[in-house]
């Protein structure tokens, strides 16, 4: 693609009104616009990197078994008034709205309600379970305070995954199975090494949830991580008993502060119960059906790779998620990389080409900005030799390669 | 795809509180859920056929060179205020919302606002123009009635595109070739032959607009063909002044139902200007973008194909946005067809097999219902002689194959 194309300009300045450092260097490098605070628009990049995580959570979904669908954002009042969740009171983060043919409707900052409700008219057998469904979709929450950029925001992308099952004991086994995914996408993210199990509040559910805690600097919570087990304790529940009852000593714990990335809560049967979803046993008995739930942002989790993996410069993406991996940047030598982009784009491979009127020193300072994985220079004093010059933007090592063997480079170094 | 791992159950009867043909056979199909009226959920089937539409539209844009974005549902007054259309006066259909934090927030029903804001941001010069961009996102309409199903919601997907030029021209040219990306659309999604370019009021924007409107009995629009020249005129422009301007003859044209699938506005500088969009030519002059909007309901669309491909035993899928090509259906032989699926699955080719224990009677009927294209019967009988049935849904031809060569045909007859 050539950049000069790409409608989204970089900036050097830092936006003026934003504090969190995901949103001043997104902004800055077009990934991301401010619509109003905690509400933001992915622009081409942004959005190519949004779609990559998706991507990657979608495929440990299906590997999963989990369904997809799409529930909506439009609520009406009927399903959370039977769980005493849609009163203010109650929830403190409902946007509400006026329907013109009169009544009320919320938009859903959550939909354990809509899933029970949908799953009542679909279960009657224990030969329906158990079975797993997720969407991955709009989420509207209305924060007083939005001012972490992409991280905390009052409209954001979230993957929620929703477990039925005939019993706590399949769902205790269930929920093991989608740590193993959850944590599979956090190494395929590249934050597996400061990602931590997370004993928190189980708050009217059950005695504990479960987070995934990210470590950051930015971050909100408090952790007490014990780094050889791999796991932490939220500060909400960090109690001698606690402590004790999962094995873990005082002493070996480190306080961090982390962003919760994902969540996994063992409902039991409590929106069951109260939206008549029922089943009946092998035995013929009719009972309630257990439910988990178990969420994951994927704008939150860009907003925290651009929070803890980019330096003073700018956003270092993982190959994984870059919205392409290679940077091609020519000293007056547009021709030759306009046709390495040819031949890159011919064998499948995404590069973004710097094409601007604009100085060289503009060009590295955007590249670096940008956080493109791979940085390729075209130079006449490379060409004189043969070679260019490759730069990896996150270990800064640079390497020379023959010019004729730039894609085979790339499909060598840059296939998932 | 097993049929008794899908967790949307088929549904004998119509829904008692529906009137519109595609809600009910959707439904009934368990492609899609009623949440409330005009707001419906994708279930897993119905979602598969959604995001194939929206696949074949991006591929259109993309290959228009329009750069997808993702814009927001939450929108501040500020921006619409400055063109008139903020006021409940102005727009009747804005679903608005308050902020905890204070202030109001509208529900997007449209983007042109937003758009130009982020380009007055980006564009300064000629030389950035023309551009366009586009996002396929979730709009919101506070309607006063919702009898149409998907066709019209209270909460869909639209895709948007907006286009920006510096000058008329630029404009008047790029509009024809959406125009024909909108006929390729339309082409693969099987309804070229009955949707019709057509004339329809510009309203405060310009003399007309143009709409695609596809002919359907449940339509709530009222047009003119011109069979021969493939256009059409909208009641609300029908004027033998517009007749005369587009070398229409009366006498040839026959009065028609429709639905509205798409519209393409040439906005001129109506938002450029109220929202301080503009450029500098190339003689150093500031002067306001020309705008151009464009259209096209994914949802709506998914509808359309519900309400007009369909009969009286169910739907009827277009290859291209079946959610899969093949139902496989066993009698009393599900060794013979799970071994077909998994040799299907191998290739790459998408099919679901009905494995429940139902009767063969109900298991014709609900493939009849779901409408895949084709129907792959493996019976003892046909097995006799080596063959497997194969149903063209749509046609109702039927052909027999050799089972082995299942994957073959398949690979012939289903590649798009």
């Amino acid at each position: 693609m050539l950049q000069s194309k790409l409608f989204a300009k970089t900036r050097r300045e830092d936006p003026k009104d934003e504090v969190a450092k995901n949103a001043k260097l997104l902004i800055r490098a077009g990934f991301i616009h401010k619509e109003s605070a905690g509400v933001y628009a992915f622009l081409p990049l942004g959005l190519k990197t949004l779609n990559k995580i998706c991507q990657i959570i979608r495929e440990e979904m299906n590997t999963l078994g989990a369904q997809e669908v799409q529930l909506t954002a439009l609520q009406a009042p009927e399903l959370w008034q039977k769980t005493d969740r849609w009163s203010d009171d109650k929830v403190d983060n409902w946007f509400k709205t006026e329907l013109k043919s009169g009544g009320e409707l919320g938009l859903g900052f959550t939909h354990e309600e809509p899933f029970a409700a949908i799953m009542s008219e679909n279960v009657s057998s224990y030969k329906d379970l158990p079975l797993a469904v997720y969407q991955i979709q709009t989420k509207f929450r209305n924060e007083l305070r939005a001012k972490s950029g992409i991280i905390r925001g009052r409209e954001f992308l979230m993957k929620d995954l929703y477990s039925f099952h005939t019993n706590e004991k399949d769902l205790d086994e269930y929920h093991l199975k989608v740590r193993q995914a959850y944590e599979n996408i956090f190494q395929r993210l590249g934050i597996a090494d400061r990602t931590f199990f997370t004993f928190a509040s189980g708050g009217v559910f059950s005695e504990f949830s479960y987070e995934f805690q990210t470590l950051a600097e930015a971050g909100e919570d408090l952790i007490y991580v014990d780094q050889e087990q791999k796991i932490a304790v939220n500060k909400e529940v960090y109690t001698t008993e606690v402590l004790a009852k999962q094995n873990l000593d005082k002493t070996k714990l480190k306080e961090c502060q982390s962003i919760e990335v994902g969540n996994i809560f063992k409902l039991g049967t409590r929106f069951s119960e109260a939206l008549g979803l029922d089943f009946v046993t092998e035995s013929g008995e009719r009972q309630p059906v257990v439910m988990g739930s178990y969420g994951l942002g994927p704008s939150r989790l860009m907003g925290v790779l651009a929070e803890i993996l980019s330096d003073d410069k700018g956003l270092i993406w993982p190959l994984a998620v870059a919205p392409m991996a290679l940077h091609l940047i020519s000293l007056d030598q547009d021709e030759v990389a306009l046709r390495l982009l040819t031949d890159l784009e011919s064998a499948g491979i995404e590069a973004l080409f710097d094409d601007r009127a604009v100085s060289a020193g503009e060009k590295f300072a955007d590249a670096d900005l940008l956080g493109l994985p791979y940085r390729v220079v075209v130079s006449a004093k490379n060409l004189a030799t043969n070679q260019l010059e490759i730069k990896n933007r996150q270990s800064g090592a640079v390497e020379f390669i023959p010019v004729l063997e730039l894609v085979a480079w790339a499909e060598k170094n840059l296939r998932p």
